[in-house]
């Protein structure tokens, strides 16, 4: 078994609040994050997927097909947009590093899976200092 | 003369658009930058000061003191903020690195230069691959 | 289950040496790093928690909390200090990254788990291409 | 259980073909890799080792021993070399980051576990955004 | 005046050697890099121009225009390429990081200069630790 | 004029203190920096030499020979050693940051210009966040 990861990025801006509380308590809990002008960062998303390297190319997975994958089923649903506001996927959850990253896994597991290969983990930075993982 | 610089970073919404045009002209000229449910950055700022280093300290500054004057003066203007709404010295422009690594030089340099040494350089990057630069 | 990691730094002295030995068997074993006047490194911490997204923050753990219990319970106590003479969790230990690890996890281990979050792992980097790993 | 990694470099130049193709066929699935002239790229290379600290040092490892044993097993063969041509470890492989790694996995764990410690992954990073790992 | 650097990179092979030389005199002048199989390395190219920002869109330049006049230009030449047999630009010259960024400066700059812009400076990493700059 | 830069590093421990001033004076001014029990860094050097490139090499000056000086005459008299104590160019000098990089060009320049290049800038980095520069 051979793990390959292939990075990405995208730029989004988004806002923690929960609708049901008060400013004051979204203030407190979710600090600067819940500034209702919105903020934004820089995302940088590891995608790793697993299998035996196959015979004929040497390959677990065509780096450059995983590539296409994550463009055509993430980046473009994601990069420049407003998390909160225009991403289906995410509609009606808050727009945490942690429910991103599984709304990520969601959509990506069926397409990588239509090939012959596992996703096994996507790992999301939020920032340079703040990044989740998700394992299924 | 010895350069002195230290790096902060601030994370932001934004969005470009010229307002006196169609949304087909601003999504011409600045593509997905035009989002009007806008996008944002992990942006990261270098700011370089100048000077002679005092006899009794070593120091061209004290980048501890640097740090707090870029705190007090831009990050906690600019971090979790819609550069284009929340943002005083950015009122009336256009909220590319260009105008904002500008307007981030007109607030630093009186700050800076109360204290004897001079603002050199900023560095502004919008992205790991895109930084602009300015020198007054 | 979804992991949480967030990243810190701290600058300190340290030496390797082992009391009980000669200088020359210290050098052997321990190189440059046994120099009796100390050097020293930027460290660099990955903190990583687990456990599920909270249903009304969409958080496994508030990442602001996350880093105000790392600074106060580790980066106060190591941060411009000596290891081997001014950290009590790490007396009569040698100063390996190893051990430094290993003790830091048993400071933060408790402070974390009063919230509702595992700690599942600690990554320290000595150097930009030496690091530790540690899940208790 | 402590978790060592010491991280190295190497330049090589490679190709990715199956002889047993047309150039069409190549091209289809390696696209530029399969350039006949060969290209190249700056690996990275994680090892990772692990094992209960020595009461005598606080190591899992010497990481200079580590560092020794990876530059004379791997990066003298492999360093400024052409994957293809030169490397034996590599004759009659597809030189994929895939096949790369379980090739070093090979050369490294039987002179690493000379020593009383685990080998436990070694990741390769063939750009800055495509990485492999293997743990036997 | 502000100055914009948009980041972009390449993968190639390459050899230094000087064919006048004998193998033992090029051998002692470029070491491992005069290996007649070639090596490679994964380049990254720092393009920076200047001018003032245009009044109806804050820019200096258009970065994602500047991105594609990088790649039509450069990249698209030497990128899975050999630089010594592949690149018209570099024909009959010894393909030192000297060489390379001097000649792609003489690409670049009539196509950025179409445009109402100066190119200022392009930098070359030929690894994270060499790089070159040249500014005409 | 092409530049050539070479990055180096080296660890090392200091302190900054005016053995002039009470301890109260140098923790105001030198915060934890003046820790008695000293502290320390990974420091990064970034050494810049210019010239026109050679007809029979296309080198600036041989990166090799560089890297070379640079640990001859740098990276032996500092990695692992204390810079207040050990160093024999710091003898009588603060050690700050913009003192050692005015210590180092001193150091460096003379064993440079014995070949037929111009040392032009160093730049050092105490951390990843701050950095000086001296251009002699």
């Amino acid at each position: 078994m051979v793990y390959l990861t292939r990075v990405e990025h995208f730029n989004a801006a988004h806002r923690l609040s929960n609708e049901s509380w008060t400013e004051e308590k979204n203030l407190e809990v979710f600090g600067k994050c819940s500034n209702p002008n919105w903020h934004g960062h820089n995302y940088e998303i590891h995608v790793t997927v697993k299998g035996e390297p196959n015979a004929t190319t040497g390959f677990v997975f065509n780096a450059k097909t995983l590539g296409i994958i994550i463009n055509e089923t993430i980046i473009e649903k994601v990069d420049h947009k407003n998390l909160n506001l225009d991403v289906a996927f995410m509609k009606g959850k808050f727009t945490s590093a942690e429910n991103l990253v599984m709304g990520i896994w969601c959509e990506l597991k069926p397409e990588i899976e239509k090939h012959s290969v596992q996703l096994h983990c996507i790992r999301l930075y939020e920032t340079p200092r703040i990044y989740v993982e998700y394992f299924g």
